[in-house]
């Protein structure tokens, strides 16, 4: 696709973002339709929440760095208060605070779920490449590479329910990371998705808005398919977390 | 592990990292057991070759990068000849060029393995992952992460070998890439161990030298497990290569 093809319509443009969803959101992976489902195990939910920690903990850190590229006082205003939902107010509040408590009560020490030690290689290579593509790329790509948020208010429903229903070991309190995210991610998916259309000015900038969108799918989908092969098939790569441990290696569980 | 433990002789140092190899090294990965056993089918090794074509391609700018860390002339003359193994010294020389003359050989397109646009998110992530390991990491935990070819000879004389003996689709010819590889890899392990050694002064040091090496062999790992995901489950991520198709969708074949 050139620049010379014609400009997409916002609604258009618009169309063709949530096509990629309806293809490539990672509510269609196998492993989110075992999790809601009821079919994974206690293991393989401790390894989900284990490593989903590490992409958690980089929000805050990727959401920073598009600050940087935002040149406008209301864009950062707007901006932060993404930063603000992660990290919270004060001490014990925020997104990260809510999934630690889920961690905790899987078993696991915060120690070890901060030191992220655990997580699967593959894990930490796909978020880190979502920051860095937030630092690299284009304003506008950055910015658009967080419309996965047009899609997380229906696999959340999805998923606390599924969960809720099927496994007694989580409860409404340890998924409230879940509860509290839909009218957050609505506001900011609103906000990024009126910044993505206002400033792909030529055909060429539109299609790299919509591979941006394509990238943080497989950014999802890859972290996906890793826990599949290590925790569903038990073929754990070395280093990473083995079901059995709470705590590093030689450490107090 | 504290910078306040004993400091390892060289022998010591040598030999943890070569246990690191005995432990993380991707010749124990299911994935090469299968190649080298004559079990995978055309597809799967067609999937490897394209895939390993993104990593032997970012080879040389991980190399540069290295050479934009590495202080000494000397240091860079004797590093600057792994880019030229891979470059070659004209047109139609050179490692690149021989991984291509696979892929031509399983029926790729060129501009179609070149564009790197068939391969799996993971594979991207994994490679572009050391590279900025080597730019952002201290210099000796750079130099230190190309220490997997202490082991590639072996995994080299494996993998011909195994793979002449049951694929009629490869030749001696096809697998060139891979006999001119043994010399240059045991030069460059020979220099990286010596430096890496050399540099690290510290047992916090050192201990980030054994970590350089356990990182790269990751690195190696994950890009086997997402293979093994996609193509020998035929869980095929959104947007990644299928069988059969041997150019860009929509692009003549």
């Amino acid at each position: 696709m050139s620049g010379e093809e014609a400009l997409l319509s916002a609604e258009e443009l618009e169309a063709r973002l949530r096509q990629v969803g309806a293809e490539r959101y990672h509510n269609l992976h196998r492993f989110h339709r075992r999790l809601h489902s009821g079919g994974c195990t206690y293991e393989e939910v401790q390894a989900w929440a284990l490593n989903r920690y590490y992409y958690q903990s980089m929000i805050p850190i990727k959401d920073a760095t598009v600050l940087t590229r935002l040149t406008s006082s209301e864009d950062r205003r707007q901006w932060r208060k993404r930063i603000e939902d992660h990290d919270g107010l004060r001490e014990g509040d925020g997104g990260i605070e809510r999934w630690l408590k889920l961690t905790d009560s899987l078993g696991f020490s915060r120690d070890y779920v901060i030191s992220t030690e655990g997580i699967l290689p593959a894990t930490r290579f796909a978020v880190d490449a979502y920051v860095e593509f937030c630092r690299a790329r284009s304003v506008v790509e950055a910015v658009a590479s967080s419309l996965t948020e047009l899609f997380s208010p229906n696999i959340i429903g999805e998923r606390v329910a599924g969960m809720l229903a099927h496994y007694n070991f989580v409860s409404r309190e340890t998924l409230a990371y879940f509860s509290q995210r839909p009218p957050q991610a609505q506001r900011d998916a609103e906000f990024a998705l009126a910044y993505s259309i206002g400033h792909a000015r030529t055909r060429a900038e539109q299609d790299l808005v919509i591979k941006a969108l394509e990238f943080k799918c497989a950014v999802l989908w890859s972290q996906l398919d890793a826990l599949w092969g290590a925790y569903v098939e038990h073929e754990i790569p070395p280093g990473a977390w083995r079901p059995g441990q709470t705590a590093a290696q030689g450490a107090a569980a």
